[in-house]
């Protein structure tokens, strides 16, 4: 794709992945290798992307690179780490090609631009979707055409489960220099139709501990998640690949609340401990099971990564009674017409069975507004040129 | 003690204790056999204490207990086990001593009642003091000179560590029948002089999870309180032991902590989750370690048992400038002249240093009131029959 072409524009999209294994833990912090596999759902896109344009010309003096429209340092080591990588990969693709000298472009300086369509910091694992949009977009300007984990893993570990669509784990790997941690597709998108995903956002505070920072002192500190990593993920993975396949979400529900409930048990053994679970959040762990108590089965399951926002698991047929129980119990404020995000949802009644089962007191505005999405695919190329975020000129085009 | 009398009184009052290695599961639950050992410290009596009084005559027909002023039902079957429980120890006591036929006393019906000097049910574990008062208070009426370990535990597990002053081990042992179940003193209360406990009470709410299912539950699903349990802390215990022992604080606090960490972790690891711990909890966590960071060293440790309240330790010469960093972080509402309880704190100002080190927004009232006390004796027998909450009738004297 790149070659000898003076100036060469790529614009890419990718997804947010919610791990329903989690992800906790390095075990070689410079190559950002994990302690344990790690397994995930890919959002769609129509709800949650990064857009990141990529743009590589002779006439660029230097890396330059825009986040959500303000130029950032790119010397940040992970976005070196990232730029290096890619520059490697696209080297040795053509030493193997035996094409020799390589070409020109491939010592063009680069200019990045990307943007979220959500906010960022918020725990909805925005690095993740950057990384892997990063790491995609330069794979295209610069003609590589090999896996991308190792690439986007330097920026951040989550980031290769972004890497592609449906539901991805992260092999943990065995090596040392974690060739062989890299992610791949279990199912792919179209595997589970009915299954949707909700994301409660409780607030958009900064979280107080990020999780690059956390997790390293929760292998420092923890002796659970030492234990959790060698003794019980493995088998769990095994579990969560078998459910998915046999599209068993009694199985698939229960563990992913099981794994997001002992991520932060190891958060809160950590010392000084993390919690990332405000009172929101517990109320609505509590409010998913007294609804699933109700129905006499796991209808919905909850998990939560590095902050207090709830992610849903349910089936199509069960999204809107579940919306009305969340209404219920907290009520929204204001915005009340702006409280649902995302695909459409019915209105549905809530039986007087279910809220005498519910039996919490409302929380009004307890929870901010629900995006509702489901599984998607992996990362996109947009061809129209009107979608780039970088003009001819290699500057950011004026925001809309 | 008993022998022939007509009729005997006895008053005994007993202590509060305050886990530092924590208990949480049961091996056998008939006989209140843990699934790990763990180790108190005794509070003092000045402040928090149950009084019960025992009384046996050869007129009374029944059995009877009143709690708290108000006549429950005997028929409990922790009450129960604890009578039977006393009454084969006295019938073996006199057996062993082969006096045959034991005295009539032994087939007196007893009249008991109980009273707390705090609130019940508040995760003060009130009933750990009572049934050990119950322990003792029978034993003195029916002659019983042997560990009654046995005797409070089958009542509350914890209740066995309530039975001696200073710092008290319970041994988990190995026996099915639960004979080396039992608790054993560390070191008496005069062994730290300087220690000093304060009680931050968050809410007086009923718990949601009673400690008893909890555990039961926590048992069950908590891959990590069996790892726990088995593999961390046998070490903690034996270190806990060496810290108190060299009175070291900075361990003796650290390792506090952590295990109050490890267990909230291990609720948080069942399924369904439990969480005793609240958004007011967590700021008492956050306030600790930015007090001692400030401080360069551990000068405050916090524990919380299975609600939302937190106990400090810390030496007499912390006590003000950490109460005063307490009383910054959570100003106290309408009862500001009642907000501290206990033993005298002098008022101390806080250097605008350490406020800045605490760095979070005050929350008005999230502390109710603190009570100031230090380590205590076990339980003591009162003489003077005014004590009695009994008349001579074996009936409630109406409460002052």
């Amino acid at each position: 794709m790149a070659s000898e072409k003076p100036l060469v524009a790529v614009t890419c999209t990718a997804p947010v992945n919610i791990a329903v294994i989690k992800y906790w833990g390095k075990r070689d912090e410079e190559l950002i290798l994990p302690i344990n596999s790690s397994l995930s759902v890919t959002l769609h896109q129509d709800q949650l992307k990064t857009t990141t344009t990529a743009v590589i010309s002779k006439d660029f003096t230097e890396d330059r690179i825009w986040l959500n429209g303000r130029e950032e340092d790119i010397g940040q080591p992970r976005i070196q780490a990232c730029l290096r990588e890619i520059r490697r990969l696209a080297r040795k693709r053509r030493s193997d090609e035996e094409e020799d000298p390589p070409p020109l472009s491939l010592s063009y300086k680069v200019h990045i631009a990307s943007v979220n369509n959500f906010p960022t910091a918020a725990g909805l694992a925005s690095s993740a979707a950057g990384y892997a949009c990063l790491a995609y977009s330069l794979a295209q300007v610069y003609g590589v055409e090999s896996d991308l984990s190792e690439v986007a893993r330097r920026g951040s570990g989550s980031a290769c489960r972004s890497l592609y669509g449906g539901f991805v784990e992260w092999q943990m790997g065995e090596q040392a220099d974690g060739k062989d941690s890299v992610a791949r597709q279990v199912a792919p998108e179209s595997h589970w139709p009915e299954l949707r995903v909700l994301i409660l956002v409780v607030s958009a505070e900064k979280k107080l501990t990020g999780s690059t920072v956390g997790m390293q002192t929760s292998v420092e500190t923890s002796p659970l998640l030492k234990f959790r990593a060698e003794a019980v993920v493995p088998a769990r993975m095994a579990e969560m690949i078998r459910h998915i396949k046999e599209r068993n979400f009694q199985g698939f529900g229960q563990l992913t609340m099981k794994d997001s409930n002992q991520f932060h048990a190891t958060c809160l053994d950590t010392f000084p401990p993390i919690s990332y679970l405000s009172d929101i959040s517990r109320r609505v762990i509590h409010l998913v099971h007294r609804f699933n108590a109700h129905h006499g089965q796991t209808k919905v399951a909850y998990t939560f990564d590095a902050g207090p926002n709830a992610v849903i698991f349910t089936l199509d047929d069960t999204v809107a009674e579940f919306v009305a129980a969340v209404r219920h119990s907290f009520p929204p404020g204001s915005n009340g017409d702006k409280f649902l995000k995302g695909l459409p949802v019915r209105p549905a009644p809530l039986s007087e069975e279910l809220k005498a089962a519910l039996g919490v007191e409302p929380t009004p505005s307890g929870i901010r507004y629900i995006i509702v999405t489901q599984v998607g695919p992996g990362p996109q190329i947009l061809d129209h040129p009107h979608a780039h975020l970088l003009g001819p000129d290699g500057l950011p085009k004026p925001m809309p």
